[in-house]
């Protein structure tokens, strides 16, 4: 058990929102196909953010719940699937938008696509519990458009444009949050089932032969599902053996926001209550590494989390991993 | 003090070497201009090699060393600059090709550009001495060139192409090794000096109004140059208080490879003796994040680092970041 608190919560939605009638013309599909098919009614993409000006808002909604100050930040992690640029990391132009002193933070990357926020909040978890940072501020911004192929109804429809941050500090004796197990596992055999094969050294932007497939994210969504449902009943097994908690007494769930098949495995198949599983992909789409802080943050202001409840982090990403955190809000 | 180890170093160098007679025609200068300039006279380039390809080589090498085998890997990750797609993380394709077991280790990717490796080593560190693992595989694979601008005289000379890797685990209760401080600290006013504006959300490969320039790292070298001398020394003396050590027992300052400049004002200006700091920049150049991990892994093979050495990792990034880390080896 780590006494480590999420301290607060934010994030940010860019205004445009795009239906699913636009899609449909697009992809020469129905309205209603695209929301059976995804789970998806409506999702945001920005119109001229940038991912770390989206960053920012979320993290100035943060540190005013988390009653903070920018100056009051020991770390910044970026933990998004995509940077803003090549060069530097996405946290430190973070820093410099946010106003955060100059010199008075120190900034760096994560990236595990759709999990890089539970990776970010496993290391950060550690390094506050540990007194190395007092307060670090984890940013999920993810603009996803660019990366989707125009004509590619697997993903085109699926995924929307978010950020969402937290505030991470020590938890105090008398507090009851803290955060009390992580697991991760990586399957490499299924690397192959969510790709995008340009924008690194691969097939580099600067090479005249790469081509707009390269710079495509594609994924083979039925394969992931399949993989997914049977992977992520012993990995559960194991965790919740860990962590020492039944299923049953978690408060909520948060999962990735995959798809709404891959939320309804949770209480179809691996053991929850459909009551305890938290969703916004209706509204939000996939968000990839934003999706579950966007989610955690939107449950915690709609009131389905309060302090002291127990909260479960769970969702698979590229790699292929799985992951989960339990915490106590 | 964490009871961490470096187990094991390894490293790849691609065959292809890369005079500076060459890039004296390339550039318009003189071979004997571009050695005081940069303090470069050879570099590789990576001619077919990949970055995980790169990354798996210095891996077999670090893990023979450490007496491991991949299975032994609890976590794996990567700590380059620049990745080898877009999706998924490198750390994944680190795992498939180097034929570890599918799900029996983690993995995610940490990017602080040239300070990758430390700040990987920070949170691994903090990992295996907080028992969530017991090994953990830190790889930095960088593939430069196809990053640098052909005309670009500050840059094209400078960069190199390298992989290293290190196995860290848990030290015994009898063994001299541990890593005993790190500290950063990011001044993002000075983001702009290293940028490359492409390969993220900004200016997405895909979007074509993506240029050649946008895809080109650019620095503004002496400026930041005059940037680090400034903010080194009070870095510096902030981190040997913290660390309770005097500069003159460091048996070896292993120094980012930024350029011959930035390596003589360590014992130029912040008060260490020449021979104390390692130096490879002549025959590798700087290797972006791989220079740190990649200098420690030479210096070691070579004798200049023994067991129960005190080493200093210290450099700067952009963002702009500076780094130190101090261990025993």
């Amino acid at each position: 058990m780590l006494p480590v608190k999420i301290a607060g919560l934010g994030w940010y939605l860019p205004e445009q929102i795009m239906t699913n009638e636009w899609f449909a013309a697009q992809l020469g599909v129905s309205a209603s196909w695209i929301e059976r098919a995804t789970g998806v009614r409506e999702r945001r993409y920005a119109a001229g953010e940038t991912s770390a000006g989206m960053a920012v808002a979320a993290a100035r909604m943060a540190l005013h719940n988390a009653g903070l100050r920018s100056d009051d930040l020991d770390a910044i992690i970026g933990a998004s699937a995509a940077p803003q640029q090549a060069v530097p990391c996405t946290a430190a132009l973070i820093q410099g938008e946010l106003g955060a002193k100059d010199g008075g933070s120190v900034c760096w990357d994560v990236n595990a696509t759709c999990l890089s926020f539970l990776f970010a909040l496993q290391s950060a978890a550690h390094l506050v519990a540990a007194g190395v940072y007092r307060t670090i501020l984890i940013c999920s911004s993810e603009i996803t458009s660019p990366s989707l192929h125009p004509q590619d109804r697997e993903t085109r429809a699926l995924f929307g444009d978010a950020a969402a941050a937290a505030v991470i500090t020590h938890a105090a004796p008398d507090d009851p949050s803290a955060i009390w197990h992580t697991q991760f596992a990586t399957f490499s055999s299924g690397a192959h089932l969510t790709e995008a094969l340009g924008g690194g050294t691969l097939h580099h932007p600067a090479d005249p032969a790469t081509t707009r497939d390269h710079n495509s994210f594609r994924m083979q969504g039925l394969s992931i599902f399949k993989f997914a449902t049977r992977q992520s009943q012993p990995f559960l097994d194991r965790f919740f053996r860990a962590v020492g908690w039944e299923r049953s007494t978690i408060d909520v769930v948060v999962p990735h926001q995959a798809s709404r098949h891959a939320i309804d495995q949770l209480s179809e198949r691996l053991g929850f209550r459909r009551e305890q599983v938290y969703s916004n992909i209706a509204l939000r789409g996939n968000c990839v590494g934003a999706s579950i802080p966007l989610a955690l943050a939107e449950a915690v202001a709609a009131g389905r989390i309060r302090r002291g409840d127990r909260v479960l982090l769970v969702g698979t990403g590229a790699g292929l991993t799985l992951g989960a955190l339990a915490l106590t809000f």
